[in-house]
């Protein structure tokens, strides 16, 4: 089935130049794929053209305003012909499938919400991410759009994720656990133990999850609110680069020889490839009525054309109709 | 100058023994040292004879109630005779300087506030946990305690923690970060905001601190609620296993000859060392009015010596005079 996908062309901070050589990587990959690269025309018309791609699967769409780092949520206001807003208006109208962006997060929260609503039923958009542990990813929500929530609404993060990685994580009957202090049910804040009362009618609930077992995979989605899930999804990316600097120190001090760091070297490539984002690519805005994906702002063209197959995978698989059934 | 410690013999996984051997190898390291090991008599003094010490530094105070993990925060009231509400009690009588103790630390938090009460202009007892960072031990206050605060009790935190940290960690002038989903002051949730304001006026407040920067130790001080702290303290204490299992795998695929494993695990040996809660031993509950240190349920008793002599050196130092200084 043909899926249309507009992509920010001046998201993130290597644009254009790896969301256009994503975007080419990913129709390159996928034979069904169309894509609308979305930003200021001249300039993403020329780094396609620099990069040789001569296909008619890939449009451009001129949007001449950008949106950085420095500016608010307020742009979506500001910043009417940002590729931002004008690749999920373009979303929102039906002219495509799905809209992914490098981008600020905020902004393309708060975008996403107002420009594609959001599916009946659902009370908050939340942002959710693949989380690397010993058996694979796992999926944690949310991981920073609501600092602050309602039981209810962490009742809904559970279901959305569970739906997201029952089809696109091809975790079967995927287990939910609430991150809290302790595993006992009278543990936790007032919203957590509500929460907690909620969730045990659900099948697949597995009840608290403590921090030390997050990475040892002891749910598969893993619902606590935005502060929590942001500060452990960040603390978590930090790992590979901490402990290279930790098992740096000890090849100096231990004075190893290269014939011996080598092994070591190779060993630690491999345990900490689940860390990579590139692979992931990006996380989706789960509750809104469409399909939008952020990804790192240091986006690699491989993680652009990861994020794109997600996003396209996502509108094939119906994760939407879905979540609708399952919160009805 | 001597100090004397009571010691819950009853508390943890392993009592009386690894409590015990721990009260032993204290006064041996330490001739200023008395200790008083409270517990259930005949089953203490006998563990005493056992390990054949014969020395006159280490008393038995009868105390036959035993509070276990399955107890809730009502045992304070339930079991007046147990080892934590004597020991605690001796020390608001002023016949010891601190208590620690391996046992239950919500009971053991509960037990503090009401026996010993609080430092003048304290709002509320806090516990903080030493922190491994690439930089070495940093504090993080709150760790479990507080689940909701306010942000003067954030303000607070920080202050006890300043304290704390120039005193018996070594750092000068101690760097104060706020944990946040991101850098920029109007981030994170009103109470955040509100205690960015605060701490803003303090010279050594560093600004927010996201997930990515806690391992880099970007900050001396990281405050922040209890949910949040014990979350990310139980997360990474759980880091050098999850790294194992992931390294081991790494092994097994990669095929590696047992002369090529060696220095691996030697490199991973030290690289892993600073996340020992051994050498830590304990962690203090800050803003009572006593020194009173909890540490693992399955505390070792070189962990447990640690927790005495960190004890001793609180009393020595002054810290809580010191706390009553700087919140004044």
């Amino acid at each position: 089935m043909p899926v249309k996908i507009a992509v920010d062309a001046a998201g993130g901070d290597h644009y254009p130049n790896h969301p256009v050589q994503g975007a080419i990587d990913a129709v390159n990959a996928d034979g069904d794929l169309h894509i609308l690269l979305v930003g200021p025309e001249p300039l993403v018309s020329e780094t396609l053209r620099e990069k040789g791609y001569d296909g008619d699967r890939i449009s451009v769409i001129e949007a001449p305003e950008v949106i950085g780092m420095e500016d608010s949520v307020g742009a979506i206001k500001t910043k009417p012909n940002s590729s931002i807003m004008v690749g999920l208006g373009l979303h929102a109208k039906g002219h495509c499938d799905a809209f992914v962006s490098a981008g600020h997060t905020g902004v393309l929260l708060a975008a996403s919400a107002v420009v594609l609503g959001r599916l009946p039923g659902v009370m908050r958009p939340t942002i959710s991410s693949v989380y690397p542990t010993v058996k694979g990813f796992r999926l944690m929500v949310d991981v920073g759009a609501n600092l602050e929530v309602k039981p209810e609404m962490l009742l809904q993060f559970a279901i959305m994720g569970e739906v997201y990685a029952a089809t696109e994580m091809g975790i079967h009957n995927p287990r939910v656990g609430l991150l809290n202090v302790g595993e006992e049910e009278e543990k936790g804040t007032e919203t957590i133990r509500a929460a907690h009362a909620l969730l045990k009618s659900r099948p697949n609930f597995v009840g608290n999850i403590e921090g030390r077992d997050i990475l040892g995979g002891h749910a598969d989605v893993y619902v606590c609110d935005g502060l929590v899930g942001n500060l452990i999804l960040k603390f978590g990316e930090s790992i590979p680069e901490a402990m290279q600097q930790l098992i740096g120190a000890a090849i100096a001090t231990q004075g190893l020889a290269a014939e011996q760091v080598k092994p070591v070297m190779g060993v630690l490539k491999q345990a900490f490839a689940p860390f990579d984002y590139q692979a992931v690519g990006g996380v989706p805005f789960l509750g809104v009525n469409g399909v939008s994906f952020v990804g790192h702002g240091g986006s690699s063209p491989l993680a652009i054309q990861n994020m794109i197959m997600r996003a396209a995978s996502m509108v094939s698989n119906h994760v939407n109709e879905k979540i609708v059934a399952a919160l009805a």
